[in-house]
């Protein structure tokens, strides 16, 4: 199932250089696996800011909570969670991937 | 480029049903046409609210207004609109098609 | 899966009675219908409020916006949904019940 | 009586590690013993979020005080509270254990 | 147990005179039998706005929630609820009165 | 008169303990000496948070911002002021105390 | 003692013009009354909205709440109110005139 | 012309005594100056917060903010603006005083 | 001097078709004329919102309220004013011209 | 096409002074340099604020990402943005120059 995730990213001032390159590395070696693996649908930049709207398909809420809990970044960001539904008048298959749980 | 918008949908309680359900029936058919033209690129449902997230695929902002100012539903709409960027760690080619303009 | 769900109810003050008292008759029996179908897991009054507390237990976010939008108050309520997950600390076997799909 | 309870956790950064081990494992204790007590009822993990929703059994107002007082974590919750009363829809008997005061 | 509760009226503006009347002669009435009757302990008006700050002495939340649901002006009433427990600094004894349940 | 004010306390996470506890025995003592004054009318603890619900009976807003000012939390007090008036429904004399100016 | 009061203003659309008038005349009126009186100190609009802003210089809350109950426009106002004090900066003697109560 | 601002202060904790006493002295110089000069018109403290709302009169908004910006904590202020204009209502000669630009 | 405002449109639903074009024609001819005079100094629209983003070039306060308080539309506008000043990193001339009082 | 930006900038208290005069040297430089080649096409300081509103001309939402993602103070803004279209009641020919992509 679908759900809409937009991620706020903060980091700390003083965090020390090796530190953030290598947290932020982490994070997008998170992010490209998921993208491989199906589970993060989309992956947008917000213009202007230091965020995201990214769309995931997942099998329940606790998968979504395990993937998000994950992300090596998760301390630094404030994230907002919309559940997604088929809209009636989309023409695309745009549905979850059916996969075994 | 690529446009991220959220619509919620509130409609006058007294409003009679053919007037409703041609109101609809329009907003439908102009959706689906801007879905068929690969401007209106992702329609989902907010579940649980009459309220959809959409991104659309278009020229420049001038488009985006004319494409949202003639949604039939237009005046009955709250609209909020994200710009969107091309995302380093994305791994699709998840751009905007380009097209002439 | 469970979601948390607050609805605060607004009835138009100019409601003939009669609709009035069917429109709650129906909301009552499609709760209570879905309460004994395990769907509509808990339903709390928030204390002072013509509003609710509910706990939900859907097979996806697609069922949570069908059983959602088809509440006959639909058009009458604001409503925000909240994902829920397992909590680590939690003792019980608070799970989603497994369902055929 | 019942009261829903959401928290959010906001732990400093700079927080040693063996002082935040010991402080998650003295709230995964408290929280346990509640749990077996019959006072904290439910306990979910809000998706995607460091924050939980719970409902509590308790006698009155400062019995509620005194356990979200006595919360390790405490100091580092962002706590809003939602008194609870019984739903003339509800069709189970998810009232309060009466119990000694 | 003692409550805050803040309410805000908004009355309809095509409320008829003497409907409007006999409506805030009935609350003038249910309020008076509450705070003769100990569960109304304190009525301000909040200086300026139609509106008042009032402590309730309850037995619990179902107390409460009745005693609110009854006001003749609920349906015109936005609520806010606060819960209040004694303070550890409090030289007073304002305590909620115990009375049988 | 009679003024509503709500007292949310932020402590730094660093303050020294010695320097903490002297800092709540004198906000203590400050509390007491104004209640037996008569000036701090009620002292609520708001139930879950760090925060009091208060009424002060004061000459003016003068008064009142001296008595605020001079509390010794003043600088992590998020303070807001809600000026009260007699209600035209309450039944007590439930006003302010004259005294000499 | 001194308080800052802002007004917005909101008249229905439906106000037959007759009725409008009469009332803004009757607003007028009352206002300058009052700064006549010297209670109502200061009278500004706010640049570009339906709203002012004002300074009253009353004799406590219940006068405050008396003055502010008695505008002929009150049912179509939105007020927030300030409670003022003499700044230790200022060189002025901008204090209320003592008046005998 | 005339502006009213609100000025909410916000001093770091970890401000040396000496550092904190020679900034809140200029401050005060500074503002006692523009009293002086016509400026700055009236300020008031707003009672129970460590904020001020402050009456300016100003050649145009190039003047505001060169004020404004000069103020010795700037840069612990949280500012926010409101152009006034002559209220209708208004007896008294409440104008600005035409300057030589 | 330069000021940025937003509006917000928000039309009554029931207002009758030559009503409506007569409202928005006078509209555009208000605004055109302020364009040519060099007053009304942009003009654009909210991508996606029945709403624009102007700046005005007016002598002062009491001129902004004037040119606002007559536009047509302006019982049906939300209006937030924001007073500009010269950037210091501004390179072009855009300043205000000065015009006779 | 165009697009208004507010950026509100929050400088650590604690930036040694070389770092502050060099960081907003270079963010001088790289705003003049965007404004003489035509991309920041306005730059307004907000009055009284920390803050700008700006206009830019971009060729679309990821020309408008690598600008404002490029600010030397980018990590101390908090950024709004709001995508601009050409309004009907625009006498000027204010539209985006055409350049090539």
């Amino acid at each position: 199932m679908l759900v809409a995730v937009t991620m706020d990213v903060s980091l700390p001032a003083d965090l020390p250089e090796p530190v953030r390159s290598e947290l932020l590395a982490r994070e997008k070696a998170y992010s490209q696996e998921l993208q491989r693996a199906g589970v993060w649908l989309h992956l947008w930049r917000c213009a202007g800011r230091y965020a995201n709207l990214s769309v995931f398909d997942v099998r329940d809420n606790d998968h979504l909570h395990e993937v998000l809990w994950g992300l090596p970044l998760f301390a630094h960001l404030t994230i907002s969670v919309t559940p997604l539904a088929r809209h009636p008048s989309a023409i695309g298959s745009e549905a979850s991937v059916p996969r075994p749980t």
